[in-house]
This record gives structure tokens, sequence and C-alpha cells, in this order.
């Protein structure tokens, strides 16, 4: 019987603990935590960076700012009342925010992912990813996005939204923005991304990282983990002059 | 008492769960989801990639397709009975069947590695392997094996059935076969090359990775390791400068 | 109402031990035990190598000297007086002192770092940044410092105290001392490092690795997690023919 | 009372399973598998390679063969009565024998760290030991040991027995012996090495690894982690064209 102001009052005064306190594993504010655990472990979001949010219904979970990712606990997580406003960041509709924390500084780019009807957006500082922004602008110029060929993991990566996985004889294109001096200025590169390349589900950012989303969670991590699969074989495989495209 | 196709339709009905229920970590409904979960750590199933199925007796264990391999439970995993057809697959005799899963594409090669003695059977995307058959191809052409000697892991390699393990003095080959667009496409060209290389344990697939098997499971997993620290090293050899063969 | 020379004289009889048990996972005592796990899990503290120190009010807590630095606990921790002299060693005012230890080779280091402001600070042998400080003296001289710029991750360190942190479009600037045949003597190269960047909140050490410090223990560690991760990507950028500098 | 024959017989008959059932995790039936757990997760391991000894007064523990170093339980542990027969194994003096395994082939060289007063003996497969032999015998010959100097974890290493500690301008020289066809049959080549590095805590084997000890277990895993730090950072000098001694 709320209206999403009366939430937005609530959430000033209880801040709404109760959405995100759950024993089942599989609730966002849960998985959060647990998945940025993981990320750390493989290098992904080294010294706060990096993050991730989930959309569950109409509420957008999202993991705080500048906070170390393996000790994240649910109680640390933002929701957002989906739909809410991109810009400016302080009309977002938070319905609940942890004292003491900001949001993500990702979060009009993970807000960016859901209005292209993603479930959950991972943000990585990946090396791997980082390294082959540098090598396709050297080896192919500013504007070439990374191109692989023939690889079996290639087939772990979605074709388009509804138009099934690709193939082992495709090629697999990610775009490369480049990066902003503030995180959320890259909204208007990752949506000009999307717009030339509709079929993607993952933005490389020029010497920063990547955004990777999908369908729902364990989309957008085995897709993630796909991707960096591809970033870390390429490198190796240009240290070895092995090239991308068969 | 049950015939074969009584037991098709217990699982239609029953699906017979206590196939997979067991307080034993022995038993291969528990092992797999263990070693896929040792496996993620190693970065050999990245993305669901991969997978692993055992032998028990008259059961066939495969491990589901598309999954978290690290997330894998008992209750997610496939049986067989032995002997059961490779093609086409909707006659595969299934006695247990998880309800909104796959079995895994890799099934009638695991199929085929059971033909052959084997007691488990390990498919694996590990880098190091997708590199050396990149290596081996533009060093020494398409129908070229990779071969290796003179390192002591060799020794963790058998040197065919009932014929003991390789010495250090010994050369290793793994043949490599093309890889095919379809997973269950790749079994004929894993029989040419068990037919070619009969005392092999393992067959790499260009740009995709490894299935390495074995006389049971210690066997399977410890091959495939030491496959893989051959391969690495291979790769790390190549970058110095030192060849694979003394 | 226990002067500081009474602390001495109970150290010497009871040793204080209350001083380092706690069942709050955020005390000193307990928080150093937990890095110096992770340090080893990253390799930065391989061999008893490395360090940490955490002040907390008027206390210093420094890990034993020549343990194993992921079976450390607890009661292995040292408790210095704040204010305390830095040289010479033995009259330096602990007031906890475990049987049977010595207190860091690093302790004067630390003292440096406290006396700058620091709430904790890491001394890692990592191998990233011993590589760096080479490639630097190789690349441009004994007195040059470590310089990258344009790599999302500088945004994870200080531009200086009050200064908040370094921009996407800084030069991340770490200078690199030489190395002393003991640990003690490194103090001095230390503060005249400190007082020429005066904004900086790490110092390498050349062959040796790298001191970090910052405002609290969060902050140490993750903008010790942010150089090490430029570091490495530094050193596979050279690799690869990328300049660290745009 | 009972002596070394009454122990042999009593072992064949219950085993003397009271030698390897203990609750102190200091134990050494408890220690060799937990460091065998660590050396797996380094890479130290692989594939059953590898192993690891330590004498505890007048018993010798000693971890089996070809058993999944990771899976090892203190009941896999056999137990040798010191001092006892290097050759002929048949002969050698065991007062606790798990059925159904065998004693790691490295026997006889652990009975040679201890008959040089070791306390411990690790021997590891690391695939950055096996590199440096290659590049030692590509760069200087068959007959060159490994040199390294001015690092600072040259520190981790002791000058020799009663010597203390490397100092940081000194350089490590670890000897390197052939590999054999039978591990058993190295024995002689590290005696030899031994004789002619008598202050070494560590003899590489080309193309295989090495066997490293120490007073103690704590010195001798220090050591030897020391030892792979070392030959990781080598290996990469190498490949940026960093010399190895100053």
């Amino acid at each position: 019987m709320a209206s999403t102001q009366d939430n937005a009052v609530a959430a000033a005064t209880t801040n709404n603990d109760y959405l995100v306190q759950s024993d089942d594993p599989e609730h966002p504010a849960n998985l959060i935590p647990e998945l940025c655990r993981k990320f750390y472990n493989w290098g992904w979001v080294t010294g706060t960076g990096g993050g991730t949010s989930i959309r569950h219904g109409d509420h957008i979970f999202i993991a705080p700012s500048g906070v170390q990712k393996e000790l994240m606990k649910s109680e640390n997580i933002f929701v957002l009342q989906w739909p809410t406003k991109k810009y400016p960041a302080e009309e977002r509709n938070y319905i609940r925010r942890p004292l003491k924390l900001n949001p993500s500084a990702c979060t009009p780019l993970f807000l960016t992912a859901f209005e292209h009807g993603a479930g959950c957006c991972i943000h990585t500082h990946s090396q791997w990813a980082v390294l082959v922004t540098l090598l396709v602008e050297r080896e192919k110029g500013p504007d070439a996005c990374f191109e692989i060929s023939t690889i079996e993991q290639i087939k772990g990566i979605p074709r388009g939204k509804g138009k099934g996985m690709l193939g082992y004889h495709d090629t697999l294109r990610i775009p490369i923005i480049e990066n902003t001096a503030f995180e959320e200025d890259l909204t208007s590169g990752l949506e000009a991304a999307m717009n030339k390349y509709p079929d993607t589900y993952a933005v490389l950012v020029r010497r920063h990282g990547i955004y990777v989303w999908g369908d729902n969670v364990a989309k957008a991590k085995t897709q993630c983990e796909s991707l960096d699969y591809l970033f870390q074989l390429a490198v190796e495989m240009h240290k070895l002059g092995l090239p991308w495209v068969k």
C-alpha cells in the first residue's frame, strides 16, 4: 500500500533493513558479498576497485563504494526502487541506504545495463582486460574493438538477446570505450557502445577494466569469467606471436 | 529384478534420487562436485566450461551442462545405466535425470573413454592446453602431436594400459585433434586419435582444451594435473627459447 | 594511573597479555594475523619476509620477526607504548613482549610511518615491486622514481594527506631507495624519501620490496593492493612494449 | 624396553598406529599432511609429485608414494626407526607401515639429509626450479650452479650450519645435479653435491625439481619458500633481460 514516496520516507527513518536480511543464499543481498569475495580472489576488485549490482523485481541491489570487497556484508548493500533516475544522483530513489557508506560510483552504468534488460551487472579492473585495451589501441587504433575467433570458450558468450550463444567459428567482438576522469561520466560512452553493438553483453573501458552484464546473476558471472579467460589467453597469445583472429 | 526399461520408467516417476545420495565422500555423486570445485580454482572449468564423468560399476555419473562448476551439488548429477547408446542422444539410458538441467555436451566423449576401459574422464579448457595446441600447429604443422621429453613429471603419465608409467628418458606424446562446431561431433576425432595412439590417456583438442581419462578417479585427476603441469612448463620453456624435446 | 615506567615493569612480570586478547575481529592483535594470512596467500610475505604494524591510540602493535606469517597468532604480537624511541632498539618501550620472539626488524621503519601520522604500515617482498625497482634503474637510472599514469587503479592512491585521491589523468610517483645490509638501516633512506616526496604513502626499496602506510588499516591495505596491482600491470606492460606513462 | 627388532615385529602385527595418532597439530604425522596441502596449492606437488619427511627424535615420518598430496591423512604416514639403512630398501627399519601404500621413492634422499643433521626435508617439482636448471645449463653449462645476489629474500637462506643467514650482499649458490631414471639413484649425486657445497641447504635436480632441508620443519618450509620465490624472480628477471648476479 505504501507509495514509493512513503518508502523513501520510511528509508530515512527505519532504513528498511529487512530488504537485505534473508537466510536464502540466493538472495541478492547475500549473493553480492559472496560474488565480491570470489572476484577479490581472482584479482578483479583489488583495492576496493570494481563493483556488482543485481536487479530483483523492482529492487536494485548495489554494492557500496570504497569498501574492501572481500569483507563486504549484506548490511552494506544499497537498495534502489526501480525505475529510478540515473541523473542527478541525489534524486535516485534509495529505499535502503547504509549509514556512512556511499553507493558504488558505477551506479549509473549499472542502471544503464538494467535499462537494457540485464538482471545483473559486474564491473572489474581485471589486468587482462586493461592489457587487451592497450594492445588493441596500439595494433589496430583507438576506434577498434577487441576481436577473437575460433576459441571454444567463445561459446560462453551470447550472440545477442534471444539469439543463443556464439558458435566456435564466430568472431567475438567487444567494444572498447575511452576512460573518463569520473566513473559516472562513462555512462554516455557505454550507451553509445550499446547502441553501436546492440548484441554485446560487455563493454571494455580503456586503461580501466570491463562492464559485463547478463540476464541473471549466473549468466553475468559466467560470461564475465569466459571473457576474462579470453582476455588472458589473448595476452598470452600475443606474447607468443599467435594472432587472435584465425 | 527391474529391467532397464523399468528403470527408465522409474526414473520418469521417482527420479531415483537415492543414486546420488550418500554420506561417503568417495561416492561418485559427491566426488564430481568436489573435483569440479578444485578444477574451478585451477581455472580449468571457467564459465561453465569443461566437465567430469565417473563410471562406478554399471552406473555412469555425469555432471550437468551449463552450470557454475564450483556450485555444483550431488543432486545435479545425471546417472546413465551402462552399457548405453552414444547416439542418438535421446536413446541414452538415463536412470536419473535432474529436472531443468541437461547432461554435459561431452557425454559421448566420456562414453568413448569408458568403452576403452576408463573409470573416470575429465575435460578441461585449460589455457595451457589451448596454447600448446596453437604452438604445435605453428611450429610443426596441423598433423603433429604434442611431444615433450626428459622432464621428471612425465613419470606421472602411463606408458599405456598395463604397461606401467613413462620413464624419465621417454618422450610423452599427446595427440591433437581439430575442434568442431558442436562438442558431440568431436567423438569421431577422439576415436580416431585413440586408434592411432592406442596407449594414450589423453587427447588435446585444438583451440579448445583436453580430454584426460584414467583407470579410476585418482588416476584421471593426477594424470590431468601432471599433463597440465607439463603444458604450462612447455609454454614457459617456449617463451624462454628452451626446446621441448632434448 | 600507572606511569609508562610502571607499565614497563608490569610487562616484565605479567607481560600484559590482556593487551592482545580480544573477541573483536577489528582489534589490532586479531587484525595483524588475519592480514598476514592474506598477504601470505598473495605471495607478499614468503618465507617469513615482510611485516605489518598497527597504531591504535597510544599502542603500537607489531608482528614478530622470523615467524611463518600465515601461522601467526594474537599471542605473538608485540605492543609498544607510544611515543617511544626508535634508537637504540633496547630502549624501545615494550609493554608486551612475547617470550622467545623478536619484534620485526622493520620496527624503526614502522615507527617512522607512525611519526608521519600513519595508522598502519605494511611491508611486503612482492616480486612485482622488486621487478619495477630493477626496471626503473635500468631504464631511467638509480635516482628515478616509479611513474605510471592514466590507469584507473591510480585512483586508489591518495594525492597526499588531506588532499583526496589521485585522478585518472595524474601521474603516480613512488620513490625508490637503495637497500641496505640491515633492515633497520633503511630508516634514514625512508625518511629522506618522505621528505623529498611529502605526499607519498609508499616507498619502494630496490631489490627488496615496498613499505606502504595509510591513515588506518583499511587504507593501508587497499593502497598496498592498488600499488601491487599497478606494479604487476607495469611489468606485464613492459613485456608487451607498452609505456608506463602516456 | 622393546628392542628395535621387537618394534619391527610389533609393526607387522599391530602396525603401531599410535605413532601417527595425536591431537597435537605440531605432531609430525599431522604436520606432513598439512604441509602437503599447502604445497599442493603452490603447485609444488602436482599429480602426486614431490614429498616431505620429518625427523622427530629417533623416528622418521615419511609421506607415502603416489597419493594425492592434498588428500593425505595421518594414517597414511610411514615411520622409520632411526638409525636405519638407506640400502637395500627392504632392510629399512619401518616400525609403522600403512597397508596398500609404498613409502616415498625419495626416502634415501630424505635419509641423506637427516644424516647431515636435518630435521625436515622437502622435495618439490616446482616449475620455477625446473626452469632455472634449464636456464643455468644453457647460459653457463652443465657444471654450473644457480647463483643470485643482492636480493633481500636471500637473507631467508642460511650461510651454513651454525653460521647464521646469508647477507644482502652475499651470493646464494645452489648446486644442480643431473636427474636419473629412478629417484633413489639421485642419492649419490645428492651426496656429492653436499660434499662439494657443505654449507648448502638445498640441491636442485635438473628437469625435475629441488630438495630443501632445514634444522626443523619451520626452517625447511620457509627456506623452501624463499628459494622458490628466488627461482620465480630469476625466471621473470631473465625474461626482462635483468642479470641474476649484480
